[in-house]
């Protein structure tokens, strides 16, 4: 930390993935995990994960350009590739239900992993290859 | 939303993105944003961004593989490429005071957007290029 007049930045408010297919994102997004968007556009599609915490799911391709369009002001692009990597908190007593759901939804659990702190995690795909984790309190010294 | 069974789901915990320079991006996110490494290792590094709020730097390559190494389960392996997405919080009363910062740290402000909602963006690239926002509330239904 700096000097007394560092202004403070908060938490993580929105996440960024890529996908050739956003429709089947939106499903498995809202089949699996229960969240639905709050925007959808050409260039993708925004989720609601909870008071100040945004998936945002882009058509890959479709953010790599600046966007002059928007009125407020030039959103500058972006786009990635890769299978890329996000973990979403779950409360630690809901963990076999988890498990139990994502087996009755015919997703592969990939791992399951405990944590030296006492939290665990659930390790499965989503329909483009990016690994999702759902995690218990108690992976981080700050969750 | 499914049934009452549906177990819910928290926020985002972890954000990744992928670097070739780990050393230059803890350099550039401590002193830009204020923020320190939990942990630091041969595959990368983790942000603390508050309660429950995790970046995740990788080593570009060194995630690839399936992590068989830890005693509590395999860690499923990840990778990415192209500028990334993200966005951090900030209150709406400091956003000058970060403005203000980043010119003085001579961090280009690429853009600044003012959303509809009311909210405030100032976009900056971290040095490989990936595309970061600080955000105030009022940019989102959840935010």
């Amino acid at each position: 930390m700096e000097s007394k007049e560092m202004p403070a930045v908060g938490g993580v408010l929105e996440t960024s993935i890529y996908v050739d297919d956003l429709d089947r994102a939106i499903e498995f997004y809202g089949r699996v995990l229960g969240v639905s968007h709050m925007t959808l556009g050409d260039r993708g599609a925004s989720f609601d994960f909870g008071p100040g915490s945004v998936l945002l799911i882009w058509r890959r391709g479709a953010s790599a350009r600046d966007n002059e369009d928007y009125p407020g002001g030039m959103i500058p692009g972006h786009d990635g590739s890769g299978p890329l990597h996000l973990a979403f908190k779950i409360p630690t007593d809901t963990y076999d239900a988890w498990k139990e759901r994502l087996e009755r939804l015919g997703i592969a659990v990939r791992s399951e992993v405990r944590w030296a702190r006492g939290g665990r995690s659930l390790y499965f795909d989503d329909p483009e290859g990016h690994v999702l984790e759902l995690a218990t309190p108690g992976v981080w010294p700050n969750y």
